[in-house]
């Protein structure tokens, strides 16, 4: 009998490895794929891109059986030979060759869409993104997505060692949890489905089982307005907790979490770091502001006319950011108390004053990155609170019982991934730091 | 300026805090929610649920004022006492109490609908799945779920240390990769739509980006038979990896991920593999075997005429699994070199005999719970296997694209969560181990 056992035998290494080993001449065998070729006459420089960085060759003609024609951008190579110190090369070393073999290749005559091997490629948002698949492969495209990794790895990271406990929650549904028009339909075998809008009711039943929980994962909006911070398709940072004293524990909580992240970052992801040059923000404190207050702060200090003192518009989301970072030097400023009108059936109503309720939103450089909140535990305040909304409660039956059996005090969160990575990354579009955006008009790649 | 600063005060503490403190008599504050009350007339045992266990505590009446008759069942609550060594208690101990704060409360007059609180429920499958949002909160079913994440967090570990790189890709497509009519159908702002069936082609996509990649995330297949061991949403652990010299090595990164995730689980969720008595399986090493070899080899022993040489019917696939448990004491066996007929249009044939392929199955305890293979990466090829399947290639125009410019030789695996979740805890449906199963009848909870 033949068995698998798990021992890989791989003669190739890694760039670290090799760095590891001071770069002193010894004969290594390493695979990627061709990312630049300059042929200076007598000998040629031959780029490999692998997914830690790029490794520069040197090819010396006729010292070995090779036609520089065979090989061009985009084919897969394992090359063997000396490594040697090269100040001028990536990570300072470069590889003298002895031998090429190649792997794979391209179509020979397609003419590259892109530059992907240029720093910057100067391509239009729309044409990166409508060729993703290409476009990714240029060094500084993929770390947005590699830096995507880490904060989520940090998220997780700092969650677990919370005792939260990680979930999976179903995208076909019966019930829209958040409300509104913006839900994508489908038929189930004969039924009307939805796909979920959050994991709203499922993180809140989750939180009578474990206490805590979280959840990172897609959730779809049928937003049909194109604006540069919508995504119909993006990943959901959920996160629920139980036995809380006030809703203010959860901002605690996120605060903490995003401090934790960021030091995984600079730990674990100097390197994209490095290359998307990236400063990470200070969050030490994060300064807090009724919603109600806000306004008038802002309306005050930018001359602007309150309108309507039960919602906030875009702009002033803006101006609230630019005041806490005029004022108090902060890219953060959780605001809450949003007004009871302009937030779910779920969210607690404040007890000193109905018009508002026990919630907040996160601002980063002046957008909504979380929005999040205490929730109702009590079953007949629920049902009250529902049936004043003119909801059918009969909808929410799995959902009520979690309610009629029992529920801790509770509340949490839920944080646009996307979002938080394009300001982190000063980008003014989601669809920059979004893998392949989903948009009205977009459905490929 | 008030500011969030993420330092917490909570004063409760966990189990595991007075474990670790020795259980001598100090004061602690604890929450929970309540598991059961027993009576005992001059005193009440009160024991209370948390994430991570019950607590027993001890009241004894008229050492405060407390009316036992406020709380019941569901009742969440915040306790002070003096702990105390009781080996006949939940993790030797109990707490002596002094006071009892009510934090919410059930219905009062609800009954619960399910012996949660009992060791088993001894309830259907159907009435459990029905009831999830309560039944999960027997301590024996959730601990389903938490050993679940232990898996999952076994598997990205593993996947970390082997350089692979977590993507997210899109659940909203405009193709049907996998080919065959169970496929999920949505309107998409005027256009049709498909609900991801895999990652497939963007797992492969961004191969070229990262060269190994790997996607823990929902899947949807809109079958329409109802068995054990079909769900219409699961959980697909998906990876990819590129520079590849043969699709063994992609078994032997298989059986390595489920070496380390099996050690994992036993430092780290030791808990719940007691809870549910589970018994890890010992893969130092998997027998593999050709597909038409296995058919011979089931042919013989268990005296079965071998019907259609290209294809396994279930009971075979129950049979070989059989056969290795029996003749090689293994639970797991790789199942090589698949009819070309029954895989997908992107996987490799085998150049010696191109009726089949270079995939495999790994089954467990007679059942696929992976698949995987090499795919195809030259162009031309993939073109010509496409054409030769009667597809249209313009559907595919991006995927392609990856080709023409460029990959590397590579292969992947799917493997499904709830289905080796299933097998690991020697349940007989798949609706056990799936928190919120999806099925042809089943779109609630």
């Amino acid at each position: 009998m033949e068995y698998v056992t798990g021992i890989q035998k791989k003669e190739t290494v890694e760039i670290r490895t090799i760095l590891e080993s001071g770069c002193n001449n010894q004969v290594v065998k390493v695979n990627g794929m061709v990312h630049t070729i300059r042929d200076m006459s007598e000998f040629a420089f031959i780029v490999l891109r692998k997914y830690d960085g790029l490794v520069q060759c040197v090819f010396t003609k006729g010292s070995f059986e090779f036609d520089l024609k065979t090989i061009k951008e985009g084919s897969t190579v394992e090359v063997e030979g000396v490594v040697a110190k090269e100040e001028r090369a990536p990570h300072g070393f470069e590889i003298r060759l002895l031998n090429i073999r190649i792997l794979s290749q391209p179509v020979m005559d397609a003419m590259l869409p892109l530059p992907i091997a240029k720093w910057k490629m100067k391509t239009s948002l729309e044409t990166k993104v409508a060729l993703r698949p290409i476009s990714l492969r240029n060094v500084r495209e993929r770390a947005i997505f590699k830096l995507q990794e880490g904060i989520v790895r940090g998220f997780r990271d700092f969650l677990y060692s919370e005792h939260f406990t990680e979930i999976r929650t179903p995208k076909i549904v019966a019930g829209n949890a958040e409300g509104g028009a913006n839900v994508f339909k489908l038929e189930y075998f004969g039924k009307k489905a939805f796909l979920a809008q959050s994991p709203q009711t499922y993180k809140q039943t989750m939180v009578g089982v474990y206490d805590r929980v979280f959840e990172i994962g897609p959730v779809f909006r049928a937003e049909k307005h194109n604006t540069t911070r919508h995504l119909n398709e993006y990943t959901s940072v959920d996160f629920e907790m139980g036995y809380i004293d006030s809703f203010e524990e959860i901002m605690e909580m996120e605060q903490q979490m995003l401090q934790h992240t960021f030091a995984f970052l600079k730990e674990e992801y100097a390197n994209e770091l490095r290359i998307l040059g990236v400063e990470l923000p200070d969050i030490a404190q994060i300064p807090q502001v009724r919603f109600d207050r806000a306004k008038e702060l802002v309306a005050k200090k930018y001359e602007r006319r309150i309108k309507n003192p039960y919602d906030l518009e875009p702009e002033e989301e803006q101006l609230i950011g630019r005041y806490f970072k005029e004022e108090y030097g902060s890219d953060f400023v959780f605001v809450t108390h949003y007004p009871a009108k302009k937030r779910p059936f779920y969210t607690m109503d404040d007890p000193e004053n109905k018009k508002f309720t026990l919630s907040f939103d996160l601002l980063y450089k002046g957008m909504e990155v979380t929005t999040g909140g205490q929730r109702i535990h009590d079953y007949h305040e629920l049902v009250a609170k529902m049936e004043g909304k003119g909801m059918d409660i009969a909808d929410f039956e799995h959902y009520l019982s979690i309610f009629k059996y029992g529920m801790p005090p509770h509340g949490g969160l839920g944080l646009g991934l996307e979002r938080l990575t394009m300001k982190l990354l000063d980008e003014v579009n989601v669809r920059e730091t979004a893998m392949f955006p989903r948009d009205v008009t977009r459905l490929e790649p």
